[in-house]
């Protein structure tokens, strides 16, 4: 495929190699053109690599992403108000949606010669990124916030990387370290959220929800974002499919922050053009708390262009989503997941979304990485063996 | 499909939900038919579901198992000794192998109108059994040993199941639960380790890595062994597709166990026909340190009617083998899983795995759910945004 990257704001095109942001001061990403493209004979084992012919890597390295499966969740309809499919992106290899960005950005990396990866992160693209680089033999240096838990540096860690704790700005790191890359002599490239890379891999969730449905298409899909750079994976796939004469309709986009932290609806909600940076509060829902995000006004445009809504969710509604997920799905997320649901209920009860809806909830990420406070106690008792017959009794007949 | 009961040893049939042993103390597994089977037209998005012709229930229940990939890893493959390829079932819903066979014994309860689905587990199990449970709308009942860790109990809390922590002998365990089940009016049916419909599911994972291999056929699968339930489901599969003529040659079955509690390998090595029970040692690989396992005896039958063998590695190669995985392959497993590998090295340097053997090994569990001691701080450093070139230029060009 074509190597160029465009802007989707004023259309200017660079080299792959040159720069990831335009001089508009936009992200750029893969110009792909899908004329002719049909959905791939290639069966389940290729994971996302079934759709190599429309990514910018033709040598898959690493544990295989993708063919997440959807799941048609019923008994969560009543409680989102429309006819509900999850797409849990936890079973991807390191537990994340993250690992399909990741895949083709060290697949890259790898194919071009670099020794070293860097990503800017708060856990989740830190251990897809270490993991994906360990399995191609590059070094990976990962830049996290100061005060990212020890325990989920823990997991980071067992995959051999640099790990930096960095005090300071986190939208200015991210920053910083794409101007590094193209402004000094260093080994090393960023996939960072929203690269070009990165989007190109974040895409086939997009292409894979499509292909699902097809030859229908749902009505609405629903993520939770926080860079945008998610958001605009799966706004490019709508545009590639749409390219390709697949679509015979386009789902609305919607997406969700949480509500401490939602610096993209709050723009939407202004009807400004732009995103710019909050001050933000503190939220449960940390991997998407996200003050500054590089691709906010993509996110914006995407949202408006397909017919759809930038909105965002208090904390306690992303908690009871959790629960419900757990305990109705038996789905665990991360909050920063779950908020996505509760995205799809707010959206519901305002009549965003109708109760015949196909709606498309992208889970993120697992929940079982984390530990989350659960009231164990209340749900378990120690018992005798000898009272098994006993105690199982009073429990199915109570 | 038939829907009785067959013993492998003595040939005896029973009615499905008559028993789960059969009268001379083996176990049971479904009778199936796959006279005429071929593989199926249905794509990835059936996760293992694809294969429902072969299993006893019609209507699919909650996440969906199976599809997981199949890894070939060239960056291990001097380590192991032959040429490798990973199975990491850790990408199912709830991070372990053990989704499959929870999935067809769950899916089966509610079509028979159970109210209550019962578990004997060390964790994998019961938490795989208490999300299915919830998201069909189950009661579950799991029983862990009293010393679980509650760290592990917080997972399984999570999908809100009755937890009994026992204290007791746990092979006894499993053996009082399937006769309260038979024995009892509880409204409870048991889907323990190598039950029918746990092993009916478990055997798609043996389907999935021979037809992902089809027309070829792997030189030999190996995998980490506890119960046996595992290793009879790969059995199942490997009998189920010879009878339906669609492998040129039967897999050699290789199972692994834990140095410190091994009774499956010591009555391999001692020439046994029964596995009994032995007196364990403390061992790191703590999911499969079953000393009592009921379907040991059908295990040392798969491993020598295949050609195959039974061996167990001490806990210092399995460390080893888990270190190499995250290191070098990007894949973070849990100790019983890395056995598996540890296994592979063994059996390459004593020949029974030749060098260009195409080997199969099955990655049982996500190793993300539990915390191990991983050396962060020499891997991680706290920086300041400001000094972030010099950092970077310091870890690269060192
Ligand atoms: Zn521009
Ligand atoms: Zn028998």
């Amino acid at each position: 495929m074509n190597r160029r990257l465009r802007c989707y704001d004023c259309g200017e095109t660079f080299e792959v190699d040159e720069r990831k942001r335009c001089v508009c001061g936009e992200p750029l990403w893969f110009d792909v053109d899908t004329a002719g493209f049909e959905w791939p004979d290639e069966d389940w084992t290729a994971g996302m690599w079934r759709y190599v012919d429309v990514l910018p890597v033709s040598e898959p390295i690493g544990p295989t992403p993708g063919t997440t499966p959807l799941v048609r969740a019923e008994e969560l309809e009543e409680y989102a108000g429309c006819r509900l499919s999850l797409k849990p992106e936890g079973q991807n290899p390191t537990g994340s949606f993250k690992d399909r960005g990741t895949a083709v950005g060290v697949s890259y990396a790898a194919a071009t010669g670099y020794d070293w990866i860097g990503t800017v992160s708060h856990g989740n693209m830190a251990l897809s990124t270490s993991a994906y680089a360990a399995s191609a033999g590059l070094e990976a240096a990962v830049f996290v916030p100061a005060d990212t838990p020890p325990e989920r540096l823990e997991l980071i860690a067992r995959h051999d990387p640099r790990i930096f704790r960095v005090e300071g700005d986190y939208g200015q790191l991210y920053a910083d370290t794409l101007a590094l890359e193209h402004g000094s002599d260093l080994d090393v490239t960023f996939v960072n959220s929203d690269t070009p890379l990165r989007v190109a891999g974040q895409k086939t969730v997009g292409y894979e929800i499509l292909e699902e449905f097809e030859p229908d298409v749902p009505d609405a899909i629903v993520l939770p974002v926080s860079s945008g750079g998610h958001a605009s994976g799966i706004w490019k796939a709508v545009r590639e499919l749409e390219d390709a004469g697949l679509l015979e309709e386009t789902p609305r986009l919607y997406f969700v922050q949480a509500g401490p932290c939602d610096p993209i609806a709050t723009a939407y909600r202004e009807g400004r053009d732009e995103v710019t940076p909050i001050d933000p509060g503190e939220t449960i829902a940390v991997s998407i708390a996200n003050s500054d995000p590089p691709s906010g006004t993509r996110t914006l445009r995407a949202a408006r262009e397909t017919g759809g809504a930038v909105v965002s969710v208090p904390d306690e509604a992303t908690r009871e989503a959790m629960d419900r997920l757990a305990t109705t799905a038996g789905l665990s997320v991360e909050p920063s997941s779950a908020v996505a649901l509760a995205g799809v209920r707010q959206l519901s009860e305002s009549s965003k979304l109708a109760p015949d809806d196909d709606v498309v909830t992208v889970l993120t990420g697992s929940g079982y990485k984390e530990r989350y406070d659960v009231d164990v106690d209340s749900r378990a008792r120690t018992i005798d063996l000898a009272d098994l017959e006993d105690e199982l009794a009073a429990a199915v007949d109570g």
